[in-house]
């Protein structure tokens, strides 16, 4: 059989695609290096001339999510037509967009997650979205404290403060979904609304901002995700 | 060689005591129920009895944990002269006693739970600490919305942002404890009472309290954790 032959960054991606695929489909826990280099077609030399482990693969899955979310939120700290709030509230304007449009995969995705096989995988992507959201949000609170639209003393402390208030979020929405899954659509949309509003406030209020002034959801968020 | 007969609950404690200690020492990947029976002289059969897997003993040692905590934290929701403020004040006065106290350990603590081979027992312990934490969080905010001393719309929401708020704080004293023995206190010691001022004006924030009404550290608290 003649090898296919593709460059090394073509490789690269296609061993973390799959990687991606299978750790979410099976579970980190559960997935090999074989499986991995079964489903690409590659000999077991070949594919530790790209990683030297599973493990490593896993880093690149993570580092590599962070890099695309990056991308995405890049843009905002370039727009001069906004201020710190507008920065934060486009933030999470294109986070509901992006909730509802993958809402179907993100429940899949929500179990994945929350298995007890993939807590490494979990944590792994949260410290890689960590690392690259941290500088961000550091730096949209420092800018915000220089112009005076919101209260940050010390911005990166504040920014950490932002993340983790956000942590609970992600499980709750878990929760929702398997609520909704149930048949519950009902409440399962009221709790989220009251959780998503109440994230809000502690945004606003932990930034000092008056009442109102951060849109973390908007009417029938809740419902549109669930349904979804 | 006479078995030494001890009741079910003293070798429950024991074994859990013994898992503890391996997990912390050695890391919870490195450590196998065969090292755990080793040192605690049980054959295989008999340990079995007790917990069906290591992953049941690493459930057992989070859940002693969780359960100590809530003892130490119930006498405060029963005394009558505290207000929900007080509540606060008086967790985080002697989680910074605790703090102090235990400098000298809590550095090999966090050094185990922060490797990467323990990314599942810092998770579990966190998760078993979170299930008492929350509803005993939420108590006290409740009441504290109910008597008008903070504003906390929907208490249990806001007592899981709280808690996640808390989350940054641990791998902070963790960098500021590697910094000082690096021989950087003064810096070290800066950088925490940093955050934990941050930390503090959060939580007052989140609840809506005046500045000042949350004392979340004290002067010199950094230094003296650092120092001891």
């Amino acid at each position: 059989m003649a090898r296919i032959k593709k460059s090394p960054d073509v490789r690269t991606n296609e061993l973390i695609d799959c990687a991606q695929r299978l750790f979410f489909e099976h579970g980190y826990e559960n997935t090999t290096v074989n499986d991995v280099i079964r489903e690409v077609g590659l000999s077991k030399g070949a594919f530790y001339h790209y990683f030297a482990s599973k493990e490593a693969l896993l880093e690149a899955v993570a580092a590599r999510m962070a890099r695309q979310s990056l991308d995405e939120m890049r843009p905002l700290l370039e727009d001069p037509s906004l201020d710190a709030v507008g920065r934060l509230n486009a933030l999470f304007a294109s986070s509901r967009r992006m909730k509802v449009d993958m809402a179907p995969q993100l429940k899949n995705t929500f179990d994945a997650l929350f298995k007890p096989e993939n807590i490494v995988l979990y944590h792994r992507i949260d410290e890689a979205l960590t690392a690259v959201t941290l500088p961000f949000m550091t730096e949209i609170l420092r800018r915000g404290q220089e112009e005076g639209s919101l209260d940050a003393p010390d911005p990166e402390a504040m920014a950490l403060m932002l993340l983790n208030l956000r942590l609970g979020v992600a499980k709750v929405m878990h929760r929702a979904l398997q609520q909704a899954e149930a048949g519950d659509v009902e409440s399962a949309a009221a709790m989220l609304d009251s959780w998503m509003q109440s994230y809000g406030l502690a945004v606003e209020r932990t930034l000092k901002l008056p009442e109102g002034s951060i849109q973390v959801t908007e009417p029938g968020f809740a419902r549109a995700f669930l349904a979804a």
